[in-house]
């Protein structure tokens, strides 16, 4: 997984319909020097199920297994959010 | 997912049986660096099913996750278009 | 999936026994910068069934869903030739 | 799989419910140039469990492959660590 | 699939309980720039059943695909030498 800020949402009207009614949030992703976090422009798209919000560190699922979020579904998505983070123990 | 916008497509006669009738199109990637939209010479060619054309900018979803936009077949696809972006809130 | 020139070919005897017959390519990426072709460093080895040489432009799908170019093996493959490109609209 | 170091761990109450109990290590990528170790700033989140802990050196899986760590669930994880590293025969 | 040469190995006394036995290879990527290889800092691990040993030029499948070297255990794995390279036709 990815560690990244929300800096927005992305409004898409139309897309696959089985996306509709997913909530697409823009994440910024950090990587860590010397325990330092350090942002950069790499950005991804990821679906949020779990209530994520604007300013929120999220802890983001790429790839395929993302699509694990909704069994019952079969997502075309390759991110998640799939756990809002509290504190890093560095 | 990336955003990127739709610069072109792509036309190949001899391909894999199972893609007859995909269409191809060229996206170009974008970044954000402090709420403003930037790109690159990043590209890659997706697979669209929802009506984009050149000069819109789309939500992609790369990876084996891309197949679920058509889940009767198996398509050998990496990269479909998921989302026409009516605009990012940032 | 991305766009590249077949370059070359790899040879090797000794492999998954899954493999034995398949077509290993070498192709070199390329990326588009406003509407021209630029050709980078960066290759990949793909398989090919659909009868792509030396000097062609193909499409290359790339991960796992490459391996549904053949649905009744599965080949431990990351890379496949998908389409012989013929010209790319810009 | 990559090599790398364990340097701290992630806190998240809220996650996808899947997650609960998940032990989630932040893990520092490392390359090899001359059979040096050189750790650089890249850093991804991997779920542990096998024990591993601050300090180590791991072996990681990445992406929907990383979900075999656990075949019961059907975890949203794109990185698991699968091996603690007794030494390197470079 | 990538090129790479088998540069050393990795012993891991504690790990997966389903990687018991398993031969973990570390492989230095290749590029080639105008037919002349190139190697560059960027390893990986890969786990090798097909008998490859340290100096070997291999061809390498990442991500998902290599848990098909094994198709009766689901190996949590990411990379698997897939052949060993006898000459590249450039």
């Amino acid at each position: 997984m990815i560690i990244g800020k929300i800096i927005g949402s992305v409004w898409a009207t139309r897309k696959e319909t089985t996306l509709t009614g997913a909530k697409f949030l823009i994440v910024q992703k950090e990587t860590i020097e010397n325990t330092k976090v350090l942002y950069n422009s790499d950005i991804l798209v990821a679906v949020d199920q779990i209530g994520a919000g604007k300013g929120d560190r999220v802890l983001v699922t790429s790839g395929s297994s993302a699509v694990s979020i909704n069994p019952d579904k079969n997502l075309p998505i390759d991110a998640a959010i799939v756990g809002i983070i509290d504190s890093l123990d560095l």
